[in-house]
């Protein structure tokens, strides 16, 4: 990690990789676009993820065949943080198809890596897939 | 304010309130949604307003002819928080009319009312709004 800011163009990039890497099924290409120190808080509200859970995390989100559909363009900021609004589905153990109305935002270190992602959905926001 | 959490329903009815009284151009409704100790960072990155300043601010939103569209439904949380995507067009002073894609992360208390809003959008998310 670095103390120098991220460019925009480095957020977007980040934020477009975990856009195709989930869809990919590349879990540790996920986990690669973290910091060191990073926390993810999915959704905000529940229990914050450290760095060492992350390949459990990410690894049950491919094996549940998540795939994310952007509904809006990655907005940046004037600071560190970019967001990002989606809909993903995912088909959990035992449970049909579900589909989520998140929003991830995020901020970033000097290099571009997430240094904490937080995601923002509620029950109301969860629903079948076939919807 | 008070140290309730405020519900789902409650945050969705004061973003959707917050999109429909910008739209009607109605600046001590959109004061009203706001607890007294509420700050607004808009955008992200930029200095922190403090309740003082939102009758102005909000002012001069309504004087710019501020209109906000939705290109998502609003996301919810499992705390007290939700979001929403937008896209906000406007006139400044002297200045084409504009788009901005933003993104409002805000904060709740007890009551529904905003404690914190924050707008993610950065030099990129601007453009004319003709285009």
């Amino acid at each position: 990690m670095t103390d120098t800011v991220p460019t925009q163009t480095m957020m977007r990039a980040t934020l477009q990789a975990y856009v195709d890497l989930t869809n990919a099924g590349d879990a540790a290409g996920l986990v690669a676009l973290f910091a060191p120190n990073a926390t993810i808080e999915d959704p905000v509200g529940s229990p914050i993820k450290q760095a060492s859970e992350f390949a459990a995390w990410f690894g049950d989100s491919v094996a549940f065949g998540a795939r994310i559909t952007p509904v809006a363009p990655i907005r940046g900021s004037h600071g560190n943080a970019a967001a990002l609004a989606f809909d993903v589905e995912f088909t959990p153990p035992g449970i049909e198809r579900l589909r989520i109305r998140s929003l991830d935002v995020c901020t970033f270190d000097g290099a571009g890596k997430i240094t904490s992602l937080r995601a923002y959905w509620g029950p109301q926001d969860v629903e079948p897939a076939h919807r």
